[in-house]
């Protein structure tokens, strides 16, 4: 078993990284000090419960902690505010109090979801992440919670960091192989923004990632937890550094909003909105082989580099205009200017952004 | 113009007291440093609008910002995850982004309702009160902000530190005299679990603050607030000395369950709460002057001191267990135990809680 432990003071926290942890569930938490005097509440979807939720009940039980469970359905629609409203329900008449503790076992959308819970609920309860997909390692660092709003995503929510992450990569089988896939996005992301060698020792072991190698893949989540947790642990409120986690997420988020969240993973979203950034960093100048060698690599895991060709370019501009990047009404880019770095640049031209999505299209 | 500053170390804020801060609410934005760059967001009610939103506007032109304003239907009704959702939609039409201001300018609902989206909206933005009830200077020291669920009372929040409060006397002139009284209500009882000796000044200007007179007006609202600010500095997050606010809330919030949140307003039914506790205190071996004191003074206010006679002793004891201070099972009471000093008691037993409940109805 792998630990990393994120560093943010007096709410720091261990992530776990190895096979069999929801059996063991029950004595992390004991570990840990959470009391089995309040009930527990369990949120995750209807896609990974039939797998792992009796398995996760049995172990609390074993350990003496009652628990509740809340099923939701699968995808990003469950980031809602009624959601939450439903969820508060159940934890109301399972009689859940100020010292109970929220699991989400799942994937992004119930980690996001159930953290808000956990943030809102008689103003914050504790939190625990048990992550089912290799996406999740992005989001169950950093302490952002919250959900979505019908006209635009992530708007309404906190941050709340978790007492801690148990990521069982036995659950990890059980994703669809284009998941698998798209997870490794953000992974390559967090090489990309941070850490050469990083981006070195991902194109050495693909294969090894992509058909869930054990000892890659654990690794790899270590690896990108750690540099995430090293940037959230400088900024932990976004006011500066940790912006660079954004590399790829102003266009992402436009392509998911505009194909309605549900032709593109996020991490395939992402794939094409770090192509569209080195496109960027090329145009103002910098060297040509960051935008070939971000495409190489996304391209080498199967990852889409060119925005579908019937997404209309004025609709993708529109969605950025509601994106929270924009501060003050001046565009905010994360750009690559090497392999492994990145800046911020503010006042990027909206035309010139215009010009990279149309090229994405097109893939000039 | 009086000013008080909250004590919260770099979450610090000052509130300050006088005639005429609405006209002065722009020039107090810049002196504070917050930004004309972004819109700010005016939430109000239907009953303070007409009275008191053209003017804010205007100051907030006079000095050169943009605003959008909603106004939500008065009641405690309105604290709701769905007025949060139709908010945050007039927030993003506005175009309000991360360095924008959200201003409460209301009572109790108001502030708890705004304060909630500006702890929420993007995860977080600033946040000014401009409270127009004597209620207020309650709610608008010590961050807690959030909504009710349909089972259970401000159970959806979060704490979020205003920039600053303003409190503008004049706003105060439009109250019905049931709300004055009611909102006294919570000034006494910073008395009551603080401070004797303003316990005697409130015994003595009683009818000064009947009347709004101003100069007392301006003292007991500093005092209240005052009292409120020491509790809350030394205990942000409730672990412990904060409790001793909720001194009448455990009994006054069943109350306000019960009778629907209609027919007594939040100051009355904490009065009938604090007189219970003064029994609770009396039936636990301590000197029955302390009853005698709480409902003379209350009383002397015109706060009434006993639960409605149609009202269900049952369902009153249930409304007590959705109660966020039922910690682990057991049942915690604020009680009084010499005027100005209470403590926080762990362990009382439900039976006794039955009796004082049954006997505030029949005024034994």
């Amino acid at each position: 078993m792998r630990e990393l432990t994120v560093d943010l003071g007096d709410r720091s926290y261990p992530i776990y990284f190895g096979e069999g942890l929801i059996q063991q569930a029950g004595q992390l938490f004991t570990k840990h000090g959470i009391t089995s005097k309040s009930p527990l509440l369990i949120v995750t979807d209807e896609h990974v419960a039939p797998h792992y939720l009796s398995n996760l009940e049995s172990a609390f039980a074993a350990s003496g902690y009652r628990t509740a469970s809340y099923i939701v359905p699968a995808g990003e629609k469950s980031k809602s505010l009624s959601q939450l409203e439903e969820i508060v329900t159940v934890a109301l008449e399972a009689g859940l109090d100020r010292s109970s503790t929220v699991i989400a076992l799942g994937g992004g959308v119930v980690g996001d979801l159930a953290g808000f819970v956990a943030a809102s609920y008689m103003r914050g309860v504790k939190f625990v992440q048990i992550p089912t997909t290799i996406l999740a390692h992005d989001s169950s660092v950093g302490g952002k919670v919250g959900v979505n709003h019908v006209l635009a995503k992530n708007i309404i929510g906190a941050f709340h960091q978790p007492e801690m992450v148990l990521y069982d990569l036995n659950t990890l089988r059980s994703l669809p192989y284009r998941e698998i896939v798209a997870g490794l996005s953000e992974m390559i992301k967090h090489g990309l923004i941070w850490d050469a060698e990083f981006i070195a020792w991902l194109d050495e072991h693909t294969q090894h990632l992509l058909t869930l190698e054990p000892e890659a893949l654990s690794y790899g989540l270590y690896q990108g937890c750690n540099v995430k947790s090293i940037v959230v642990s400088r900024d932990e409120r976004e006011n500066d550094l940790r912006a660079i986690l954004n590399l790829g997420h102003t266009i992402g988020h436009a392509l998911e909003a505009v194909s309605g969240y549900n032709e593109l993973l996020h991490g395939e979203a992402i794939s094409i909105g770090m192509v569209g950034s080195a496109k960027l960093a090329v145009h103002l100048g910098y060297d040509a082989s960051i935008y070939h060698e971000t495409k190489r690599i996304l391209s080498k895991f199967g990852l889409p580099t060119q925005i579908p060709t019937h997404l209309n370019v004025d609709q993708i501009m529109n969605a950025m205009m509601h994106d929270k990047k924009f501060k003050e009404g001046s565009m905010v880019f994360v750009v690559p200017i090497a392999i492994g770095q990145v800046e911020i640049l503010k006042d990027v031209s909206a035309q010139l952004v215009r010009q990279v999505v149309m090229e994405l299209k097109e893939d000039v």
